[in-house]
């Protein structure tokens, strides 16, 4: 037997019991004629005492144990004398009697310790080892534990996890599939999936009426920051609901969740059409954690005589709090962050409406105080804020100004880490036009129903057709997104149509599920979430490689396994494949 | 709204509610002024009925409303005058006022009902309509139940599920890897996982103590009966157990899971090695339904001048129960089904102990009668069975009288469906001979510990060598496999040597976890289990085809989306392939 008891449990109850541990040496301190070893284990630690007068073989052995090595004791549980009230077994340690090493560490190439000195690189590489700091394993079991409490939500809630294949068929539309060639089928590919839209969509059509799946996914997309080639979602589906219905049990299930792991009571969340996300925030996932509403300004600066403001498309201003007393520097560091290429603005305009009532702004020669405080009166601009304006292109200027308002908001103004602010952005248009390829794209995808007040609008202006389609947002991250689905055939045709397929094309590549619609289709809906994000949200994660077990770099590499790899010549022609150099 | 019921939950306590339902058509009477649909959903089946004088609207639209149709209804619970004793809801109906049909079905491919008529291809390539039929859709409802009841059980016991990677690395070891070409990495391939073996041992090194996930493999193998390209596994590990340890913890999930599903209450599994089970019954995964246990004969049988006999290394029998009434017809087919290519036996010696006393064989000419009585009464026949003999080399006799015997007992003798009967084989060999490679292989797997008392043999006669490995068999399936494994560094170095890996590739292939031996490893073991194997057998089903929502088949092909299928040139160029014709 390797253990009676976790290196987490033993308490002052447990006084004068005889105990067998396991678990790894986290530190190994000589006094003299004792020796302390603080044992670790996913549980807990447990300090062990060594004596040299009570037992000296296990003490010699003591003296040679290394960091991380593991080890086996038997002892007997006594109370300490200088109790650690930080530990939940801080009030005894374990005497030892015998003392046995299990396995010998050499030194490993960074501490194991909430706070490491080792670079991202090597801990990638031994991600075995950096699995072993508390503060990466508890991510770890978070993500195990909110796993089994979504699942065991959604089964009382008479969803069925269903699992659908992974060797699927590639399509053209959306992200670049990973392929894997068949051997039985020389010539031929399965494709991973990117989700389970279509087999989730047959599944309602068979009758199961509530699915769920938590499910690996998989896009070969040039990896930016906080992207995974292999990625989990939480996969729903839901038969004869409305919107509404969707809605309503997602919100109950991250209300539970949140309720479970942060301890928070979310009111109900509020809903905004995406229209006014763009209008309002310059985004389609508003950072509600802080106001700094857009002020479109466009009626108010134009026709001054400034030719910036004459020529723009656009005025937007923020008002920002107490930004009055921003220092030159500050406000030339908010004109710098614009002028990034990545946010695209050529400058910044601020106006500061100082505590005595006078103004201050970049644009004097332009306008008179009067004139200024006239505008800053009309939209409500506090003494103390300062208005910080951008001019030019509509959708640009909402981006630019988006992004400076989360700027300002996350890294001057602060965010407190404990404050959640989610809400369902709805109402998303049915398409987006791809400027790299010149055409029509599904914003969400092609399955989704367009709002039957805007079907008119597919043949004439298919741009301006809303669909039913939703996201989950949270503190402007988007956790999830979904949509009620089209069950119809002939819509499903008309919307492939607007997309720029041929009738052959999504015969061929959809034919399966325009069948499955002809044979009784229940209406139906539902959502898919990025399980790491929500992960990586609860556990106060900067990315979601820190909640994932083995995540790949941004080469799309497992350094640890070495993986891509070549693969032999054999298995190439088995394959019926030839690699070009 | 679509639904205030299921077409489940109705009863005679709703009798004058309104409700509104929404289901398939599975019926559609007509009889004179009224029309009866059987209203159907994954709850249940609803009898509404429509009356010509009560609304003729809706009797209007009913008239129309074709099978396998989606309709939605509103109208009064009403008591039946002729109640169904066998349908839940059965002693109501729903006397409707208001029906619209959602989609109207077209004439499905074959009918939906526990019997079709639909042929394997047809049900294959309309699947999403075989999942209509509730005795298919049962087994995918028993599935997510079973995986949901697997997860709590394993969390109950401080089991974590961690998400382990898809894109891995290929190793020349075991069966063949399905590979995905990188496309940001070219002519370098990952691997899809035919078990997430390597990361669930660096996760015990990482410290996670009890780890499973209920995760899809993959396997690139010519499709035998059964076999599925990707299937399900149910995958664990502890750190410091032994082989002991993992038994009981799997023992009580799958005595939990008996008696939750299948309402049996199991004793305590019987252990047998593997030796034995090879000795028994010519096969690792014994049958204990029934007896009819291996007679070794050859000491009885040899030296009396039958060549068959002299010449056979082995001489098996097994004795059948009333098998002396067996017609010449019956023994026949017996000696037909041994000599079968598959099989492989010569022939089959048969020697019958009557009632009377008198015995009947095909060896008359050989033996005497007297001969005969005094072997039969050594290996304790009994009057009224037979003896079947096979004769020849060791393995193979064994294993066609392993198959035979099976045979016997369920095609001749027959089981009862409801009894299980588990054991656990132990005691494997470690290694075993490849004939096609020419090399010996790890039976198990590489990470698998041979036993301390036999480690001395790995120099000198590793065949002889005992793995700390064990399987999980039930009613001859074998239901899941595991092994304690190697902790430490040199002796997984000597064991791949054993199986013929250079140091080189050994480093090549499996360093990170040699590697990370040298870091503090616990020792630790684990099991997988086929999760689909194990539903297939809950559910008495012949195949897992049955119980995998959207299976392959025999080609490895999703007939439904057609996959696997050809990509574009382009894709091709992406991934600097080309396809040999």
């Amino acid at each position: 037997m390797y253990r009676t008891h976790t290196c987490g449990e033993l308490n002052i109850k447990h006084v004068n019991t005889s105990v067998t541990l396991s678990g790894w040496v986290q530190k190994n301190r000589a006094l003299g004629g004792m020796i302390f070893i603080d044992l670790r284990d996913r549980y807990g630690i447990t300090q062990l005492s060594f004596h040299q007068t009570h037992q000296e073989k296990a003490f010699n052995i003591a003296k040679e144990a290394s960091r991380e090595s593991v080890v086996k004791i038997t002892g007997k549980v006594i109370e300490r004398e200088s109790k650690n009230k930080n530990l939940p077994t801080g009030d005894i340690e374990v005497l030892v009697d015998e003392l046995a090493v299990l396995s010998k560490a050499k030194i490993p190439p960074f501490t194991i310790l909430e706070d490491t000195d080792g670079g991202e690189e090597d801990r990638m590489k031994y991600r075995y080892l950096d699995l072993r700091r508390p503060n990466v394993q508890e991510k770890i079991i978070l993500r195990s534990k909110m796993a089994i409490e979504i699942r065991n939500f959604l089964n009382n809630a008479h969803f069925l996890e269903i699992e659908t294949p992974f060797l699927i068929k590639s399509t053209p539309e959306g992200a670049r599939d990973f392929v894997v060639p068949s051997r039985m089928n020389p010539t031929e590919f399965y494709a991973l999936p990117q989700s389970p839209q279509t087999f989730k969509q047959l599944l309602m059509v068979s009758g199961f009426d509530r699915y769920f799946q938590i499910v690996r996914c998989f896009r070969d997309e040039d990896l930016r920051a906080d992207r995974q080639p292999e990625f989990t979602q939480l996969d729903c589906e839901m038969a004869f609901v409305t919107q509404e219905d969707v809605l309503q049990t997602f919100e109950a299930l991250t209300k539970h969740m949140f309720e479970t792991f942060l301890n928070k009571t979310l009111e109900d969340f509020p809903r905004m059409p995406y229209k006014e996300a763009i209008e309002n925030y310059g985004s389609d996932k508003p950072d509600l954690r802080f106001d700094m509403i857009f002020k479109d300004l466009s009626s108010d600066f134009k026709g001054q005589g400034f030719q910036v403001f004459d020529k723009a498309e656009i005025i937007l201003g923020i008002a920002v709090d107490q930004a009055a007393n921003y220092s030159r520097k500050q406000i030339d560091g908010l004109t710098d962050f614009v002028k990034k290429p990545q946010i695209g603005a050529k400058g910044m305009v601020y106006v500061k409406y100082l505590e005595d009532g006078s103004i201050k702004s970049s644009i004097d020669k332009f306008f008179t105080q009067t004139q200024l405080q006239k505008i800053l009166e009309i939209h409500k601009v506090k003494k103390g804020q300062a208005l910080f304006i951008l001019a030019g292109q509509v959708a640009s200027t909402r981006k630019a100004l988006g992004e400076l308002r989360l700027h300002i908001g996350k890294n001057i103004i602060g965010v407190d880490s404990e404050i959640f602010k989610p809400l369902w952005v709805t109402d998303f248009p049915l398409l987006e036009y791809n400027e790299e390829h010149n055409k029509w794209h599904a914003m969400h995808h092609p399955f989704t129903s367009p709002k039957q007040e805007d079907l008119h609008l597919l043949d004439s202006e298919p741009h301006l057709a809303r669909a039913n389609a939703y996201d989950l947002v949270v503190n402007g991250v988007e956790l999830g997104g979904g949509s009620i689905r089209i069950h119809q055939s002939d819509l499903q045709e008309k919307v492939f149509e607007a997309i720029g397929f041929t009738k052959q094309e999504a015969k061929k590549q959809f034919g399966f599920l325009m069948d499955a619609f002809t044979y009784g289709a229940p209406p139906h809906g539902g959502i898919a979430f990025g399980f790491d994000r929500w992960v990586s949200l609860f556990s106060h994660s900067d990315s979601i490689r820190e909640v994932i077990a083995f995540p790949k770099n941004n080469m799309g590499k497992d350094v640890m396994i070495n993986a891509p790899s070549k693969i032999d010549q054999e298995q190439l022609n088995e394959l019926a494949l030839e690699v070009k150099a």
